[in-house]
């Protein structure tokens, strides 16, 4: 593990396609070319780090029937969300500060997504400008994730901007209003080793050398059904709402106008003592009867865990750590590693379960293993 | 670890500000600078400790849900408990012996309660003399907890004594009439090394160097009903049964007079085998149907905690071991500190899972995790 | 730990009272007086112990709840079984061959139960005789286990011989008509050191340099409710069937006039992969419906353990590996240690939860801990 | 362990009789004699090795009632499966490859089968020819199983010749139509170090050098009830479909002809995050009704796990891993003393739960573990 000196921060600058045997020793090896601090950053939950436990266990609540007499070949994992063609169905989430785990930071991501062909999401606290990443993206599809600012004008510059940039849809991070109890960052004494160029219009500094504390509490913290109201209607693009862990929220949402439902936990880094993200879905599911769209996110790492997502009522969903870890370790060459890595192991879990199709995923039975235990 | 030697003992004396990442950090802290006897006598519980484990894991057994649309900012943690009003829902629970923590004795964690502003509980095996405590305390609120004497008279005696001393409560504990089984201070031979002065009129010493065991069969074992009703009668004062674990016991004391239910089980440290306390808390919650305020205790080391009692019915919650830890770590200012950080902590959680006060986070919704394993 | 020599084996000697903390303690503590393999015999369980563990650990299915205004002082342990009046409601566990804890053999148990003054089973697998053994019980209560012979005709000698020797109760054990499969033995070559008088005359020798497994093919399989009716008549003494798992095999045990239903899995030394000898007992209860007293034994190790077994339906339990380690480590001393230590935990408990008498505790209500997990 | 060599294999060569304390030991005692590539192979599961884990864990979803007034006697483990006689309700497995276990391959395993007495269940994805396999076999009743190939004409060629050989039955493995995801062969770049001559017509290559994902791939992938249909009525033999676990596969296989339903998970190789085999026999058997028989297999490691099994409403078990740790170990003779160990743990199960019969074993009640848990 390299060394964090201040204000001079090594990310990792290889970029070469990966081997990936499977994600978690991902991980290991991504921890081995990281700097300590941003590493932390990005594999830290918070608190006793329970829920980001449970956003893996809970997938063992569910297990997934094999069919075996049903006349599958070649499954096609292709699927449509919000009126993108996507191959698989599985985006990039959006994530803060990607220039931790690599030196083209948000544009080798973008590069590796769009070499693959699913959704870049472009986070409001990346490390790089549009411009930039759009060197990667290359005209690719992208959605904006939007951290607010308490100024509602700067919302509409930022929002404006995106616009201008090309998304194709705004997601409200509504989870994320201060910062979750990040305890390995407390201990590194973590700080953005560089700046925010997109918030930094609402921030007191650039974000370099801010903790994640700070940059939180400068952003918006009344979040509520009028910003989504507001985005919609502002942006005239489809709003997706980001952290929604209950049926309630979910349904308040819609009720606004929201275009689709973003089932997440933040991956375990905010609120601790929170459930497994996989085990809120079937209900959420339940409530949004088709309404809008589901995403889910927080947990998956296997081919399995995306089949058990969308047979509980997700539509795609959104990885988030391995994504950065394959960037770390083989920039977007890496990127796309793990995409392709996905898409190979959903195949194989479609054609072991009898599923020919994304739509036949959906339709597929759980067991419920804890009739069982 | 410092050792003990018989006739002296070297608590720890430095007084300061600590920085707190956790209170299980805390706990690991605290080991290092108390004596080992006084150390495994705060820190034990009884048999197996499986109660004393299971306080802490049946926090688990529910999850907090974000509510992530909830027009929250800058959540206030004030709130109001027998007409006091306090800066968080959480008090000082009364705890034996703070001079094991730290040479201030209970002067000095009154200190530290007193500076943050909520309620002392001065508990009748304190080491200190009411005149001492006073020093620390400076005329804020306490609560007297009393282990009763076999003697009426020398009840009333202590009664009068806590009313002179400015008590508006009497807290009666009910669930130690003799001590749990705590093997820990059976290996160490555990003596207090100072004597009790409140209750040494009682006892057939000072209570220096006598056993915990010694000291409770020396106390009332017979608490019945009457002893509510007598205590309720004789002070005048609210008196809040402490250790109550069923609905039943609820009731009772409810029916005698009780203005307030402590729900505990003594953190663990009588009856090992009872269940985690916050297990019992829902149940009893729904038979005191708010005729009285519920205090709880028993586990909490996280602002997630202390939602998911109040979300469970408790009104506000005690706080014990870490107070002491702070205690021995930094001296009054250490006990400021415990206090500061579960309300930073608290707040966090009331604006992550969406509630503005705490009368949002009594009628926040918990999911059950046992619906899904 | 000592070597065990073919022929000699070299049990622990020492007469002395024993200080108990608890008796997982003692467990180990007698693991280092005894031989290996009379230690694997004594302590081993069946397969992959499975059972064994849950004997233990199903009473964390059940909380004792505190009741904590219930005018408790001074617990009455005393109890009546089948007509004795005995100090606490536990009794001797018929275990075979003591000698392999200590050189007095059965007389030095005898002699510790004889002291307490509570009720002594002879099993049948004894390595003494009955008149060594009445060196140790000196008139005192005893009751007689049996493994029947293949021959009924034998079958009368030995119980004719029991009643001479003063047994007021016959044990007939049911549950090990072939050995378990007891790894550790087979591990061990394990073979009994020294004969089995009392059962010798229907083996095809002393038993010396058995094994358990060619000892348990010589007794009698075909065990059925014949055989109880078999007893009851010829001895007219109470038959007690010992290893019911299954309200069934409860009824049809008092359906051909046993006096007593004994629950247990014999420690978990027979069939593994059975459930918890705890988490049987309440159905065996409910369908006995008190007919006939019920006697629990598999897993207690603590005060709380009896008390949980009498609240779901025992009237006493039995004590085995503790006893012998108790002999192990004091011979006869060591026992009364051993129920001195039980007795003084079960009154502990019974003050802490509320319960005056034991008839007490068979009303107490537990708390099913599955509700919340 | 040994060192893997490119096409040197140096599979164990001896034959003798193994001591067998239980197949756990069994297993790490084949490890140090296997190359550690065929032992990866043999023992390894896929993805997390969730599946393969559960499938031993779940058997402790229930428990094994003993019955203690049974009238048991040296039981009977004679049973019949499809018109044979076998000396107890177990069966080979059908394994790929033996030939990474022994030098002598599957006539090895054969011979160690034929002595004992039972069913032989030869691969397709054998490494020996029906002819070298006959050697062991001697005449003994044998079933054939079938991967298919993608060519109609050639699945009839193979079928031809395995009915030549005297199969009595058809299995079709329906779970198997690509690799699962196993991790320790990619670790271990694994590829077969010899050929299938039974498929290697369907092959591009003899097997050799080979890995399983690109034998798989060549196989059929789009198995469906059609394929059952054309087996059944070309054969003429009966079918059975292996790999169901759900009641909707086993349904649909009986609509279409199948004489029997194989219950299993493949031993967790195929799709992890499967429920275990166990966990899914009893729906799977209530739906069948006793319309066909039922094999089960997936995680039989021992009698009591048979005993629940067919409790659960299997007619017999297959053996799989545990038959060619045998075979590594001693050749037919540690093949033969596997099945004696398993005869022998099931009688004694059988006496001590009270069962004569095999039909007695398929009529006890198992006790529901997750009622008090």
């Amino acid at each position: 593990m390299s060394e964090d000196k201040s204000n001079q921060y090594n990310a990792p600058t290889e970029v070469k396609e990966i081997d990936i045997v499977n994600t978690f020793e991902l991980e290991e090896l991504a921890k081995e070319v990281m700097p300590s601090g941003g590493f932390g950053y990005i594999s830290g939950g918070s608190g006793d780090e329970y829920t980001k436990k449970q956003n893996i266990d809970s997938f063992n609540h569910k297990g997934i029937l094999p069919r075996v007499l049903a006349d599958v070949e070649n499954p096609d994992t292709k699927t449509t969300i919000l009126g993108h063609n996507i191959p698989a169905p599985f985006i990039m989430a959006p994530i803060a500060a990607h220039g931790l785990a690599h030196a083209t930071k948000e544009a080798g991501t973008a590069r590796g997504v769009s070499e693959y062909g699913t959704i870049m999401s472009i986070s409001a606290y990346s490390g790089a400008t549009f411009e930039e990443i759009e060197e990667g993206l290359k005209g690719s599809p992208r959605w904006f994730q939007l951290y607010m600012s308490k100024d509602d004008e700067l919302n509409k510059l930022i929002v404006d901007e995106a616009k201008k940039d090309g998304a194709t849809a705004i997601i409200l991070t509504a989870d994320a209003t201060l910062s979750g109890n990040r305890e390995t960052d407390i201990r590194n004494k973590f700080v953005y080793p560089f700046g925010m160029p997109i918030v930094s219009r609402y921030l007191s500094g650039s974000g370099e050398n801010m903790s994640l504390n700070n940059i939180y509490a400068q952003s918006k913290q009344k979040i509520s059904p009028k910003d989504v109201e507001f985005l919609t209607s502002y942006s005239g693009l489809p709003v997706i709402v980001k952290g929604i862990q209950t049926p309630e929220d979910a349904l308040l949402a819609i009720g606004v106008g929201a275009s689709g439902v973003w089932v997440s936990n933040h991956g375990g880094r905010q609120l601790d003592g929170a459930p497994g993200s996989f085990d809120t879905l079937e209900e959420i599911s339940r409530a949004v009867g088709k309404r809008v769209p589901i995403i889910f996110d927080s947990g998956i790492r296997r081919g399995e865990h995306i089949f058990k997502a969308l047979a509980s009522g997700a539509d795609i969903v959104a990885l988030g750590r391995p994504m950065l870890y394959g960037l770390a370790l083989g920039g977007w060459k890496g990127v796309q590693s793990v995409l392709e890595y996905f898409e190979t192991d959903l195949k194989r879990v479609m054609q072991l379960a009898g599923t020919q199709t994304v739509e036949d995923i959906k339709h597929a039975k759980l067991f419920d293993n804890a009739r069982y235990k």
